[in-house]
C-alpha cells in the first residue's frame, strides 16, 4: 500500500503555510546537496552574498536585511569567521560595532559557488517553467512585502546603495 | 536611513529558495501568533490533522505523510501525548508498533482551532487574492510533487482512504 496516495491530509495540501513549508524543504534539500562539497548552508550563502555586495555593513544591518535573529546571526558569523571566509573589523565611526567583510578566501569561494547556484536554480525552474518561476517569486514577494509594516517593497531594495565605508573592501 | 531600501541583496530576491524561506517565515509567524493561545505549532497542527483524518495510523505512516523525520516526530508526539491531545495505542496487528488516535480533548481542540485556522488563512489570502492563492498553491505543488521520485501527485493524496482499523476512533 502506498502511504502517499492513501492518506487523507484534510485541508493541509491547500493551506499556504503547509505547502510553502513542504516546498521550502524540497528546495533547501537540493541546495544542501549541491553545496555540500563546499559545506555552505542557505543561510551562510545569504550572509556571504550580502557582505559581498555591501562590504562594511554592521552585524545588525546584515541580520536585519536577511530577517535573521541577532543571536542566530552571531553564531552564523562566528562560523564564517572561524573558516576565514568573512571577518569582523572594528568600525571606523563606531568603535563598539564591527564592520563585516569577505576575506580573499571568501570572495574566491563566492566565485566558485556561482555555477553551483545557477545549476541549483535551473533544477528548480525546470519544475516550474520560466513563467511559473517569475509568477511564484512575484506571489511570494506579495506575502513577504508587508505594506502595513514597511512601505518599501523587497524588489526596491536594489534601487539605491549605501555610501561605501572609508576602508577598502577585501 | 532605511536599511531595507538601501541594501543590495544581489540575486537573493529572485532566488526561489530565498524568497520561499522568507515567505514561509512570514506565514508561520502569523500562524504562531494566531495559535499562541492554544500553544499549537504548525507541525503540531499538521500531525493532529493527519491523526484526526486517519485514526489508527502508525507513527511511521504519519511521519512519512508529513515528511517529518522519525526522530523529530517522536518528540512531537511525546509532547502531544503529554498534553493528552493524542495517544499511542498498541496496534492490533503488530504489537511492536503503535496506532495513533486523538483523545476527546484533542478532537475538541481541533474543533476550536477551525475558525482560528480560517482567519489565519484569510489573512494570507488577503495578500494574494483568491486567484493568486490558487496559483501559488499550484506552483508550490509543482515543486513538491516530484514525478521522478514518486508517481503520485500530492493532490491525489485525498482520492482514496486506507481501510479503517478495527478499533473505534476517539
Amino acid at each position: 500500500m502506498s502511504q502517499k496516495t492513501s492518506l487523507d491530509l484534510g485541508p493541509l495540501p491547500e493551506l499556504i503555510g503547509y505547502v510553502l513549508r513542504r516546498a521550502q524543504l524540497v528546495v533547501f534539500q537540493d541546495f544542501f546537496q549541491a553545496f555540500a562539497p563546499f559545506d555552505i548552508s542557505p543561510a551562510q550563502f545569504s550572509v556571504l552574498t550580502v557582505i559581498e555586495r555591501n562590504p562594511g555593513l554592521t552585524q545588525s544591518q546584515v541580520a536585519a536585511a536577511l530577517g535573521i535573529k541577532r543571536t542566530n546571526f552571531v553564531g552564523l558569523l562566528d562560523e564564517l569567521e572561524r573558516r576565514a571566509l568573512a571577518e569582523r573589523r572594528q568600525a571606523a565611526r563606531d568603535r563598539r560595532s564591527y564592520a563585516l567583510y569577505l576575506t580573499a578566501e571568501g570572495a574566491a569561494l563566492m566565485r566558485k559557488l556561482k555555477p553551483v547556484l545557477k545549476a541549483h536554480e535551473s533544477r528548480m525552474i525546470a519544475r516550474l517553467g520560466e513563467a511559473g518561476r517569475d509568477r511564484l517569486v512575484e506571489l511570494l514577494h506579495a506575502i513577504v512585502d508587508r505594506p502595513s509594516q514597511n512601505g518599501a517593497r523587497l524588489k526596491e531594495a536594489k534601487v539605491s546603495r549605501p555610501p561605501r565605508p572609508g576602508s577598502v573592501a577585501t
